[in-house]
């Protein structure tokens, strides 16, 4: 696309302006969203009434922008993401039931876990995940779980990028990771909450290799720990399989 | 943003390229995506290696293209769509433990429903909705329940602007749509499905609008239809409040 002076392309403003907007931020003035998104103030306002022109963004009453339910249908109808979830609602849906705690499922993305899909229920505990929410890999269950059913070059190639950090928290990570793949799920005490232990189980392919997470937080030291990791373990066996059908 | 010679800008060919994805063609080649966004192929090849490095499109192993993960993330941490969705989920898995059946959360956009969300079950009968995707909106009873709940200019607007495609139903709209509006609800027997019927509720704002429909499909003539509407109108309420809080 066309370079700007300041030679990055339309597309990666765009980019920059769909970026400025997140949980947080859901809706925006014209000036906030030129400022977030570093794009100048004249451009930003063009680029806004194009977008609002094709549905990508909309003005709500005040004036302000938000993200349009264009944007949401392109991206929706379909996507991977889409696909893997599908297919584990109905497993998630089980897991919800049974354990009576919140569940995800979530991905290994860009060097960290992207949330996929999340059923809460009223009175389960604390939980930082949100759709299409990031959290940390190496300080999560599901990014531990993750991590350590990754194939060898992608788990080193994450050991490799993130070592400083890694080795400022003095605990032999590599190690952790055989745990969990001895064992065939990760456990972490609220790092993110104290109150709270994730429990997460890597849903396989046919190689052993992580294509997802499935995961549930219990409050801390709960008995139930051991049930919930076997209800998501079964869970993850039949999206596996229901994936390769 | 710049326009081509042809003179669309480069907004119109990348919409008219994600566009080009959906549930039937969730991965094309880039010659088939040339075709389908109507954008030269060269321009489409140029495009196309901006937006994977965006990670807007992903590549397949096979050379194929599909929508990127980041597509996805960007629209789905913040929209109108997730926040109708957050509040309808936990009032849509209990209408579906209870009645058994799919539900699907909808919204009316551009004349057409716009499916939010669904949720299913093993062995409920065909349903054609899935999400993200649309349906026309005075064939199923979910359309003819946001219709008829919709503000009158709006109402007046969808009638004036499909009068002909309407008159050829020979049926009166306006009449059925003021019935629905005596019932609080919508039915439709098959006319996209001839073994189902499907039964929709709105969900109301303070002023008695439609916000969005909740609807179950369930197998035409079933005795149940009463119990199942009446679960929908109970969660509907507690939706509309939720909304409101």
């Amino acid at each position: 696309m066309a370079n700007s002076d300041s030679g990055d392309s339309m597309l990666d403003r765009l980019v920059r302006i769909l970026d400025a907007f997140d949980a947080e931020n859901p809706t925006l003035s014209v000036g906030a969203l030129a400022r977030r998104a570093r794009v100048p103030r004249a451009t930003t306002y063009r680029l806004v009434d194009e977008l609002v022109g094709h549905g990508l963004l909309a003005r709500e009453r005040e004036g302000t922008l938000r993200l349009g339910l264009r944007l949401w249908e392109l991206a929706n109808r379909s996507s991977a993401a889409r696909d893997l979830r599908e297919v584990a609602m109905p497993f998630m849906e089980d897991v919800n039931q049974l354990v009576r705690q919140s569940i995800q499922l979530a991905i290994l993305h860009d060097d960290e876990v992207l949330v996929i899909e999340r059923l809460s229920r009223p009175g389960s505990v604390v939980n930082q995940a949100s759709v299409a929410g990031r959290m940390p890999v190496h300080r999560t269950s599901m990014g531990m779980a993750l991590l350590a059913f990754s194939p060898f070059p992608v788990r080193e190639g994450y050991l490799e990028r993130h070592g400083t950090v890694i080795s400022a928290l003095h605990v032999d990570l590599r190690r952790e990771l055989a745990h969990i793949r001895l064992n065939g799920y990760a456990t972490f005490d609220g790092f993110i909450d104290s109150e709270s232990t994730g429990a997460s189980v890597p849903v396989l392919d046919a190689h052993g290799h992580a294509l997802a997470v499935l995961a549930v937080v219990v409050p801390r030291g709960s008995e139930s720990l051991p049930a919930a990791v076997m209800a998501l373990r079964t869970a993850s066996r039949g999206i596996s399989r229901a994936l390769r059908a």
